[in-house]
Parts: C-alpha cells; sequence; structure tokens
C-alpha cells in the first residue's frame, strides 16, 4: 500500500493522450494523461468515465440527445463525469494534465478504434 | 451534466467526518470530506477506498496483516488506495479537505457501528 503522488507520476511521461495508470480499485482504474489538441468523437457503451483536470483546461465537447453540441470548459480542480452512450471529444488548446477514473474494461476511444486507440495499457 | 468545482463544493459545508456525494460513476460515489482529528478504526469487506488529499495532510494508519501498524503520510496532491480488508484509521492533525471514491453500498465506519456513522448520505 504506497501513495501515489500526482506530480511525480506526471513527470514521469511526457506523450499526449496516452493514459497511464496509476491505481486501480473496484475494478476501475486511476489513470493520468497528459493531452493537448483535440481528441476523437467517441462514446464508452457501458462505462461512465470521470476527467478531473488537475493543471491546466480541458474543453468537452458533447452531441445532445437531441442533435445539438454543447461545450463544458473544465479549469484546474474541477471534474466532469461523462455518461455512458454519450458522444464526447476533449480538446486542450494548452498541455494539460488530467486524472481519469473509469473502468478496466474502457478503451481510449470507446467504441472505435483509430490510430489514437491504445490496447496495452501501462502503468507507471 | 455539469462539471463540479471541488473548491465551491468545500465551501458549501463546515462539518468534519461527513463525506458529501458530489458525483457518480459506475456505481461508485465520489465524495468530499472536511476531515479533522481520529476517526475510528475500521475497515470495508467488500470496497477498496481511495482518499485523494486536496488541502492539507492526512495520516493513514494501518494495521498489517502480521499484527504491526504502519502509517502513509498523504500531503495535498497524493493519494491512497486503501484495498478492502484493510483495518485502517484516518487522522488529520490540522483540519484537511479530501475527495473519496468508494462503491455506492460503502458504510463509512466500515464493519462496524458507532457514534460516526452515518447512515443517510447528502449530495452536495
Amino acid at each position: 500500500m504506497q501513495k501515489v503522488n500526482l506530480m511525480h507520476k506526471f513527470s514521469l511521461f511526457s506523450e499526449h493522450w496516452s493514459p497511464k495508470v496509476v491505481g486501480e480499485l473496484n475494478d476501475q482504474y486511476v489513470k493520468l494523461a497528459k493531452v493537448k489538441g483535440e481528441f476523437v468523437w467517441h462514446h464508452h457503451a457501458d462505462e461512465d468515465e470521470l476527467f478531473l483536470v488537475i493543471k491546466g483546461q480541458l474543453r468537452m465537447l458533447f452531441r445532445e440527445p437531441e442533435g445539438g453540441r454543447r461545450q463544458v470548459v473544465m479549469e484546474e480542480g474541477e471534474f466532469l463525469i461523462v455518461p455512458r452512450g454519450i458522444e464526447h471529444k476533449p480538446i486542450a488548446d494548452e498541455e494539460t494534465h488530467i486524472m481519469l477514473l473509469e473502468p478496466r474494461s474502457t478503451l481510449n476511444t470507446g467504441t472505435k478504434r483509430t490510430r489514437l486507440t491504445i490496447d496495452a495499457l501501462e502503468g507507471i
């Protein structure tokens, strides 16, 4: 049983959109990611996802059920839970550090495979 | 779908050892608590628990399987996962703000009932 220092973990990697596993509980992973630029539109069929901004700013775009789009802008110390089934697209205009919480089964690009899909999750 | 600002949520309550639900995902609750002083020794039979320090310092005491005791001191930006079954006792020498993640089924005092047990969870 060891504590995890978020700043230290973030110092161990630099690539974007490549979440690292830093903890596991109740079949969920705690992951850290550095993000910059636009990710792809995707959704997760059976998994809710939490995004907590540790540093920077994360914009989350959604497709609303009736077809419209909405954006939530998250600053440091703010989190958002994206429920299963909701199409979303994270964007960071500058490099941003986030903590994620989601089931172990979660694929980063949800129900579709793209060049950003990561199959082999890395722990740090 | 609304973002949650941790600082704002912490400004809405002042009592100690009384976690407030601020989010729910995958049958887990995200809770915020202000803590000060010593909590009781307890364990959770089936639930792993994550403690993230948002402000202050949290000391977590454990009873090791072979009977010894150990302490982990967590500062701001550090988290610890206490696996199910492990006897633990959180202590904060000064008021400390923490974020918790644990299954909805989790009782704050684990397998025992004390005057600190909270049955009706409050959302804020």
